[in-house]
């Protein structure tokens, strides 16, 4: 039986091709952007970007795509065909939230903001960046306004990048969060079982040797090198699909602290075998692909700290490393596991450890809601940032680019957009929950390289659903019950206490 | 002054640019299947461009654009607007001419096409392409109907690929070719000063000290890597450009005969030097880029066989050879000239030397009107090519992949293509005359790499008009006179006798 048979889905399915396909182009320009093109191509690409974009757009909301768009939803649909109704109405009601004239000025006004925030950040002048960031928030509450919503405006927001998360959603969260995260931090930094600094941050590697590594793991992982992806090398690691049969992923190459390149490759695995294990019927439609930055944020952190920081890991890769990494004959397992999870109170978050990670996500997140309300000013937020962070952490930012000027997203207009960290934080801890309930001997297969069954268990709970269900539903139906903080919790305790 | 300034054709211009913008996204879909998808992905990066390529047909035929296009062409317009309007009626005529039916039937026999022609190549056996051979010559000949034509059909396939060129042309330029061809050839072979074979075809390289010696001629060239270029690797080296600014080549490597390697990189700059020097003022319009595939080929050809297979070219590259590949320390200029000036009665057209490698081309010719005109059956060009092409070179091949399968053009459905390859050959030798004429002490400047005064006189001379006139136009306005036949036997002549 195929997934799609009502012939209504079918039309449907046939009129949005040519939105994948200029779907398929965009995805293809953006990652030849980062990882090919020639410095002075930008111009001629960010045009032909634009105009991909207003296409997409353009069809999306074409008359006749609409109307048949609503003409199937009154059919009666199985589970799949319902999903692509679902999918496309959501689209269709994003695309139709901007007027073009806001899509064109927050445009570019992120244009600029990118820029000034570079400069400011090299600089570490804030003023350089304020009066874009003034204008951000202005133009983030004016698109919450566009897209509506029942009780706060940042909810709209929280929608754009996580269907049907709401503020309160967040704030329950993060009140289950703050104080025990705070708690066990300070026991941490008492205890000194988890050091804050490891030598091995400090060993050099050549690019060739640390490639070799990532590749062995990506192999070991199942990783379809190839075949069905690619591994390359970029600025900030990212992944991006082109389809169920070629996905991408990259990673980086500092030449010293080797994790960074390591832990990356593993994080971004995670990303990509959501897209890989997608279910091939569903090639080509509005529902193949990760259901929201969360749930993709869970898979990609289950890989990175659920596998990737345990000790079944260090021992599984101790031999990899030595193989490749001359430096590594002087330490030992322990030494990794102790490396992969040192904990400091640091001021990067890119660069915090599991327990401190959702406290920076806490920091944006009221900043942002605060923002998004008009109750604060571009001017006030490096102080409030200041006294926010040392209340949480401990520290104080010495430079704007050690604190509010740490990330790009802001510049990029992308408001509502870091509580999916979390969110794909926590959730990571709770599948480990699962997964070490429902497969025996897990961390039995993590070190002994036999990650299949792993893999089978993520398909079955969660890739193979692409984006029929919206993520609350998708979690509840595959796992029985919500979101929960408290596996985090207990994770990190039983880890580091 | 701009070089746009009626209103009309600015207006043209802005719808035009969602045309450009697919044709970006085409190309890069193109590069990147080339150098970097992986296997799988072939079926969904398939229907991707199939898509994009029926999008870009609908824009261009979209009634409002061919008004507008028709409006402009009655204003007054000066000749950057006069070739936008040439361009586009063009691109309107050729996209309007096939119905969608036969485009979907030459699509689909093409595809079949090229894998029976990969299939029977590899089992050397013709019967197993005869048929889809004969559905293209009947699709061709179709072809030519829709496209129409004055004097005969092959005329119509032959302006698909070079405007202007007619098979009266062709036939005129080969008349003048065949015979003195034969006798240089005969001589040479007969005399002996310029060997069949060289030792240094058997010389291995590693591809790192070859990427450095390709990676030197580029940059001595003065090619823009990492700024406005790249090099990558492809089985079939090739040229694309996605704007003025963003232009790749790609090169091979075999592991040994590294003239395989030198030369194709060579060619390939030169294709790549005509994009770059484009007039940027033209970026994103009808009239950038290289007028036609004749043109174009006479400027890989130039850098390939005037400078690249020059006395003075093996002068200059001694050094960078010396410095990279160790076995040449056992060879001197003479040999490096001697080995990349071998006259052997190659089978193989890719492999034919200069002299030899418009015979290839001839015989192609011969056969290919034969075919448009229904005069022969598939079944009958292997034995009218084996008798051919020994009476051209005097020897016969000992299978189908080196004789009638031995190139992949015809299963593309590309009939009237291969003439292209001749004129840029002997253009290429024309201009080599003009510019010993025009620049003074060309070969010192190829000797001393100093390749600055040549790109410059390229430019000004071809480069910069883009498409503004048709080829004829162009190579009239810039020499003063035609294409014509005897500079290329005076350069062989003067080169090899």
């Amino acid at each position: 039986m195929a997934v799609f048979e009502n012939p209504k889905i079918i039309e449907v399915l046939r009129k949005y091709r040519r939105i994948w396909a200029i779907g398929h182009a965009e995805s293809v320009l953006g990652w030849d952007m980062e990882v090919n093109m020639p410095k002075m191509g930008i111009q001629e690409r960010s045009v032909a970007q634009g105009e991909l974009s207003v296409l997409s757009q353009e069809f999306t909301l074409a008359p006749e795509f609409v109307n048949l768009v609503e003409d199937a939803s009154s059919e009666e649909l199985n589970e799949y065909e319902r999903g692509v109704v679902r999918v496309l109405q959501r689209d269709i009601k994003i695309s139709k939230a901007f007027p073009p004239d806001f899509v064109r000025e927050m445009s570019e006004t992120t244009s600029k903001a990118t820029m000034a925030w570079q400069e400011a950040k090299k600089k570490d002048d804030f003023s350089l960046f304020e009066e874009h960031l003034e204008k951000i928030m202005v133009l983030a509450r004016r698109a919450a306004d566009y897209l509506g919503y029942e009780d706060q405006p940042y909810d709209a927001l929280l929608d754009l990048f996580e269907e049907g998360l709401t503020t309160k959603d967040v704030e329950n969260m993060f009140s289950k969060l703050e104080k025990p995260l705070a708690d066990i931090f300070e026991k941490i930094m008492e205890d000194g079982k988890f050091p804050r600094e490891h030598p091995l941050e400090k060993e050099k590697y050549e690019k060739e040797s640390m490639e070799k590594v990532n590749i062995a793991v990506l192999k070991a992982f199942g990783y379809p090198l190839g075949e069905r992806s690619r591994i390359d090398v970029s600025a900030h690691p990212f992944t991006t699909e082109f389809g169920v049969n070629d996905v991408r992923i990259t990673t980086r190459y500092e030449g010293y602290d080797f994790k960074m390149s390591l832990l990356s490759t593993v994080h971004e695995f995670g990303h990509a075998l959501y897209e890989l294990q997608q279910n091939p019927e569903f090639m080509m439609s509005p529902i193949i692909g990760g259901v929201s930055l969360g749930i993709h944020e869970s898979q990609s952190r289950f890989w990175e700290n659920i596998v990737g920081r345990s000790m079944a890991f260090a021992r599984f890769i101790e031999p990899i490393l030595k193989e490749n990494l001359p430096f590594m004959e002087k330490y030992n397992v322990d030494d990794i596991y102790k490396y992969v999870n040192t904990v400091r109170a640091d001021l990067i978050r890119t660069e915090a450890n599991e327990v401190t990670y959702n406290l920076h996500i806490i920091l944006r997140f009221k900043l942002e809601k605060l923002m998004v309300n008009g109750e604060i000013k571009a001017k006030d937020l490096p102080e409030m940032w200041n006294e926010e962070i040392e209340k949480l952490l401990g520290v104080k930012p010495k430079s704007y680019a050690d604190g509010i000027l740490q990330d790009i997203h802001w510049s990029h207009g992308t408001i509502g957009y870091f509580p999916t960290y979390s969110i794909g934080t926590i959730f990571a801890a709770q599948i480990g929950s699962y997964i070490k309930r429902d497969v025996s001997n897990f961390y039995g297969l993590v070190e002994r390289g036999e990650f299949q069954p792993i893999r089978e268990y993520l398909r079955e709970k969660v890739h193979r659903y692409g984006k029929i269900y919206p993520p609350k539903v998708l979690v509840k139906k595959s796992f029985g019950e919500e979101i929960k903080p408290e596996y985090f919790i207990e994770y990190l305790k039983n880890k580091y206490l």
